[in-house]
């Protein structure tokens, strides 16, 4: 078994309580995950005892297995903590191109809760998926200056085709403005073929040199919304509105407290005259834009020619708006809500809600336990929750409990023979750790622990809300001068302050500080406010923190 | 408005019955869609009297439009009758670079029901979604011989990334096998870890030099399956359980009567040990390989070292299968049911099950018309049938009625205001034309019509299937010698008939007819064969035909 040890399968890691301290290089100190439930004696014989015939090599092969997978502490090294929880928790492995990732099934259903979330909206406020080819001819990108100068850097280049090399380059596409105006010149002719407002989910690609799983990588998945409209005014009401789709995603199903806001203009979308963006702050204090929405007013349209005829007969531009979220917010979500135990799921997006661990010593105890464990699945799963019953043989409890922490599953539900008698449960929430977040007692009964169950999910997804704001709330500090900007920043902080200021001095920010106008945030104070920078007038406050 | 004449938008096809016969090229007659339903002078009359205030130039603007948009016949021009109906129900649309295609919102709601309905098959079997990087080192597919000799001649290669030339190329997939297996040797260690199952929803890419909307692009969007297996029997089972699920998906869903068999080794996937496949029979007879399900046998896991140690502490290398389907499938659904009239969608598929157009010729009889409708709309919505109400002012009926019967809507409601003073509608069915086809006084209880519909749709649904099968069985013929063979397929048939002969003999009579066998099917006749070709015994028949 011995090739089974070093690996990231679900058979291999967290064991026997008998920790060893490893080093994974001579900087990083990486430490045994620390069980929060010790296992008892009784509980590590119970695999053994357990077994049905045959199985007893199986189980015995397994007990002596691996020490060695450790995660770093956040407050150690919140990066190698965040690439231990993505490989522990099987959210994503590197592909073998570099700055590729492979989502495995854990990491891909997350993105599908966000999907199945976001493409009810979309369809809700009149948009419909479609696909546009990947391929773009280069001469497309060249077409919107701006667009150009952003993304030529970035760019893969198919360059051979059926053994041939091809008369154009072609982009794989880095985002889909410019296809989408060549098709949409083609289908828009009147003003009653507008507004046109069409979603895709795609992956798109960036050659990006400095990579990061979920949060930078060369290919991505995201979904692109793009809308064709009769006049300024509803474009912008649609890239509002969209941004604000966004933001009650964010708030509502990821329990990610955004700051919603405008760009500066040196940080605006390669194309856009507005961008919208929702800026969330991780566990490190870190930015991460999580979603953009853009105004591309009539840049793209002026561009590629995609003209209407008004109700008046005159020919006019269309304006614009193009919208996405990727699966980045994947790594928003990891490093928001995640501990040292490891992932913590929002239950609305948990792809597993509630995880049934059934607990025995003696093999007279195990039919009971699970069976009753078994109709507590049925009675949630056919409330809609969703619930997995760990019924292996292979794993003690205590392992159970740390391998569902480390999954970040929201609650878990212990049922033991005492329990049985009793006809109740135990139930675990993830965010409260130890014997706090526990409550003992909880009846089987259906309409009882549907009720409790469903509040208790509520509960845990409030709470990692309130949490993640309180967290936000006391890392914004307000600032009058620059001093006090770059020391907020030098502490890790986000800066909020009056700004005025030019281009330039926004990048001589960003060169001394590391810190970028993260947005104008939509809420603003309603005093009179000074510039923080040169001391005139401002009207509005920006935000500046370092980010991804 | 003249823009807004020559184009496939929505308000720019099917008007006025004043029909003009224009040529599209000196060989194709093309003709105006003729109209099942023809417009009445009280119809064509209504929209101006029913306009609200402000309208009337609108409505006005829209009358004096085009009759240039019209459907080759079927039976004039099978090519031309697809391409103009993928067209006119604006499914797709070519993209920029050759050979690609944009995926319409018509046609991406009807590879969502695809998807939607697949999609929980795959989960139910105990598949769980991921998602591999779509570049590929070009080292990768040199690796499995025969894998290379299939697939080199069709890869779109990246040969710069940010900028810069790259060292090794980059594959943008054509199939995922290779890389699924580089990651599959980093995930698989023990016979624990297996079966391993996965499914990837994605889009591939292959350089096609023949290409045709849905049945071949160069960029596609399929799902592919990906499993391994600790024995043959098992990958074996697992092969032929996904192509059950794809066989069950053509017949119930698509009712598409696929035939399911084994591909002969000529035919089978480069690098698969047997390929199973579901074969359609088009609308012109040829056919249509709707979906694959390989055995893989140990040719990549050998390629790539993908190995586990068995219970007995042995190392081996996996067992594996993959299987697709991919859009492809909309082309057979097009090619299967569409007539003369246009897109003829099987219910179950069907974005729109129900469209209901209201008629008035009053002003006065406007309000109750739509109320009644609306009502009806509400009731069919909330039992879960997709509905759509067209209401729109600028069109007639007998333009509506045209417009989505060439979206292939399974049943039409139409509501005028005697159906509203006897509380009843009139049901007609698109695979029924004119008349016979029509159900006048269906009562509008809310009880009534939604049974009436639901059973309606089932009949819509069992009637496609059924004509499907007599048309597949009227055209294959059965055949004992290779004459008989040449006349079948001369005659555009499908020949079926006892063959063990060889490769070279396959291929002679591919060279000689156009044809190659399409499978062995899994039904077969009971009684001793003679092979068709040499005349030596054979175990089985293979079906012949001309294909996509």
């Amino acid at each position: 078994m011995a090739a089974s040890l070093r690996l990231p399968s679900l058979t291999s890691f967290f064991t026997s309580p008998s920790a060893t301290i490893r080093r994974r290089s001579p900087a990083v100190l990486r430490w045994r995950h620390r069980p929060r439930y010790p296992l008892t004696a009784a509980f590590s014989s119970q695999s053994a005892a357990a077994s049905p015939p045959g199985t007893e090599e199986r189980v015995a092969g397994k007990k002596p297995q691996s020490d060695d997978r450790v995660v770093t502490p956040r407050s150690v090294d919140f990066n190698a903590w965040y690439l231990d929880v993505i490989d522990h928790a099987e959210l994503a492995d590197y592909g073998p191109v570099r700055g590729t990732m492979v989502i495995r099934p854990y990491g891909y259903a997350i993105w599908e809760a966000i999907q199945e979330y976001l493409n009810v909206k979309f369809k809700e406020t009149g948009h419909s998926n479609m696909y546009f080819p990947q391929f773009i001819p280069y001469s497309f990108i060249e077409k919107e200056a701006s667009h150009v100068e952003g993304f030529s850097p970035e760019l893969a280049l198919v360059t051979i085709g059926g053994g041939k090399e091809l008369e154009e380059k072609l982009v794989v596409r880095p985002t889909s403005e410019t296809i989408v105006n060549h098709m949409f010149t083609q289908w828009i002719h009147s003003y009653r073929d507008l507004p046109l407002m069409v979603n895709q989910w795609a992956n798109v690609t960036r050659w990006e040199m400095r990579t990061k799983p979920f949060v930078r990588t060369l290919e991505f998945l995201w979904q692109e919304g793009h809308t064709a409209h009769a006049n300024p005014e509803e474009a912008e009401k649609e890239a509002m509105q969209m941004i604000d789709v966004y933001t009650k995603f964010a708030y509502e199903q990821a329990a990610i407290p955004v700051i919603a806001g405008r760009k500066s203009k040196v940080e605006t979308f390669a194309g856009a005259s507005r961008t919208y963006t929702i800026e969330a702050m991780m566990g490190d204090r870190k930015a991460l834009q999580a979603g953009t929405s853009h105004n591309l007013g009539q840049n793209f349209s002026r561009a590629f020619g995609t003209q209407f005829t008004d109700e008046n007969g005159q020919r006019q531009h269309v304006w614009q708006t193009s919208w996405a979220i990727s699966t980045r917010f994947v790594g928003g979500i990891i490093m928001t809500h995640g501990d040292d135990a490891g992932l913590m799921l929002p239950p609305r997006l948990a792809p597993v809600q509630v995880v049934i661990v059934p607990i025995w010593k003696k093999d007279s105890e195990k039919q009971g336990v699970l069976a009753a464990a078994s109709s507590v699945k049925v009675v949630l799963k056919s409330a809609g929750i969703k619930v997995q019953l760990d019924d292996s043989e292979q794993r003690t409890p205590g392992w159970k409990f740390n391998f569902w922490e480390m999954k970040g599953v929201p609650l878990r539900i212990e049922i033991g023979p005492r329990d049985v008698s009793s006809n109740s449960v135990v139930v675990s929430r993830r965010d409260i750790p130890g014997k706090q977040g526990k409550v003992f007692g909880i009846s089987m009964e259906p309409p009882v622990i549907e009720a409790y169950v469903k509040e208790k999910l509520d509960e845990v997804q409030s709470s990692l809300l309130e949490r993640a704001i309180s967290f936000r709330d006391g890392n914004i500090v307000d600032v009058s001068s620059y001093d006090e900007l770059k020391d907020a920043i030098s502490q890790g902080k986000w800066a909020r302050g009056p700004w005025s200021a030019s281009d330039q001095d926004e990048l001589k920010v960003k060169e001394e500080t590391g810190a970028t106008i993260r947005c104008f945030p939509f809420e603003q104070p309603e005093e009179v406010k000074t510039c923080l920078m040169t001391g005139i007038p401002a009207k509005e406050v920006a935000i500046f923190a370092k980010s991804y």
